[in-house]
């Protein structure tokens, strides 16, 4: 048995988020439809990251089990020939046998995007928040600062998390702008369900002034969540990247794929 | 009456091409239905080039003339509410009467995108030609240089273009390389009916080795279309620019909007 990790980006637009569910489209299962054909048996595949119904992703990476014999360097031209083409397998590599894309992870880093200009271009509507108002850029990384670190992150998830216990180690939770964008990038080793968008949320909050970065402190303390505004809409969030051995730099990141903005904007690098 | 002259992107993906037609969307269509909710009366537009289904703009510019009395510069906001979010409106200017978005266009510019890597990003799928086979560029610039200039481009367009003259001036045809992407670019007065995509299509045929450059003479004299291979896909077109007097640089298009290309590539500039 051969154990796989592979490297896989996707237009989340079009699916049901990551993990399988019956009579809906999900990533999951169309890598669980699309192996069999390449492997010729059925896995089960572990995913790093299980993002929600519209959320991206430009590295997301799974693990799965096989006794098939195809070399694992013809892995990604084959599956892509089978997988829609709203998902890309980018690289294939043969890991170590206890190795998991969930629990082996030491970080993950996601980039949400705002636009926040007069006009939403076409070509980015699926990919950011629109927000035509201004943003105090300047609060939000005052309540970010607040919110890194070791905390509960109680009051920064969603309702139905069943998470055992709530504390996270947010490593790092930067805001900035590129033109017309507001980016938000979070790194941690594991996060909360929807804990990035709903921290994105709080930003937002914090930016169009209904909340003073000073709350932030006694609202990690109080573990509501009904303090933080809305959770921010899915089509803005991108799993952009998961580590195993600390993060690599975007010019590092498989394949030619998906290291700058589309259409309009530079590069944003890491 | 004022004479109004919009420049729009659109993400063509989901359209049936530029032009009205009964029982399917199209872009005209579209505006055709918001104008009168913002206008207060019906008009029907001029469009500057008319893109296929599934063909892209980032600068089509359409003119009508309307007798209502809403501020010019407030026209993109207000249309921008009632449009689908794959059409923006970037611009609105108050032009001359005898304006057409058509007949006064002096320069139009395309870019057609051929991905040519190993691996398809799901970002850019809807805005490229994907050919993951070797083109040899080098071939295709020596022909794209036999196509420039004054000629009858008969045997690059469709077969149902009604244009009396077949004549046309390209006046640049350039082709470069950006990562994995084949950029081709087509500057012209006007076009005939699917001649950017024929020419294409024949650049295409060159640099995979099966049509020599030297062939081009004797193919455009020929005027017969039935020796170029296939016509390019619409999804890889993008009708950039059009230009009134003389195309200006990336930099002085409109708003902030799509002037590099998606996920991963650096700045194309004209």
């Amino acid at each position: 048995m051969r154990s796989i990790k592979l490297t896989v980006a996707y237009d989340g637009t079009d699916f049901a988020g990551f993990q399988i569910q019956p009579n809906v489209d999900t990533i999951q299962g169309e890598l669980e439809t699309a192996l069999p054909r390449v492997l010729g048996e059925t896995v089960r595949i572990i995913g790093a990251g299980r993002t929600d119904s519209g959320v991206h992703a430009l590295g997301q990476v799974v693990s799965f089990k096989t006794s098939a014999t195809i070399p694992t360097s013809r892995l990604p031209a084959a599956l892509n020939t089978v997988l829609p083409r709203d998902i890309a397998v980018l690289r294939a590599e043969e890991v170590a046998a206890g190795f998991s894309a969930r629990h082996s992870a030491t970080d993950k880093l996601y980039r949400y995007l705002i636009c926040v200009g007069d006009t939403l271009s076409p070509f980015i509507r699926n990919y950011c928040w629109y927000l035509p108002r201004r943003l105090e850029v300047r609060s939000m990384q005052l309540a970010a600062k607040m919110l890194e670190g070791h905390h509960d992150f109680s009051a920064f998830c969603a309702a139905r998390s069943d998470a055992k216990s709530k504390i996270r180690t947010l490593r790092s939770l930067r805001i900035y702008t590129l033109k017309d964008l507001v980016v938000i990038e979070a790194q941690a080793e594991s996060f909360l369900y929807k804990m990035v968008r709903s921290i994105v949320g709080a930003l937002v909050h914090v930016g169009r002034g209904s909340l003073s970065p000073t709350e932030i402190p006694d609202i990690l303390q109080s573990c509501k969540r009904n303090k933080i505004g809305q959770i921010a809409p899915p089509q803005g969030l991108i799993l952009w990247q998961v580590a195993y051995e600390g993060l690599c730099t975007d010019a590092d990141m498989p394949g030619s794929i998906a290291l700058t903005l589309p259409w309009g904007y530079d590069k944003i690098s890491l």
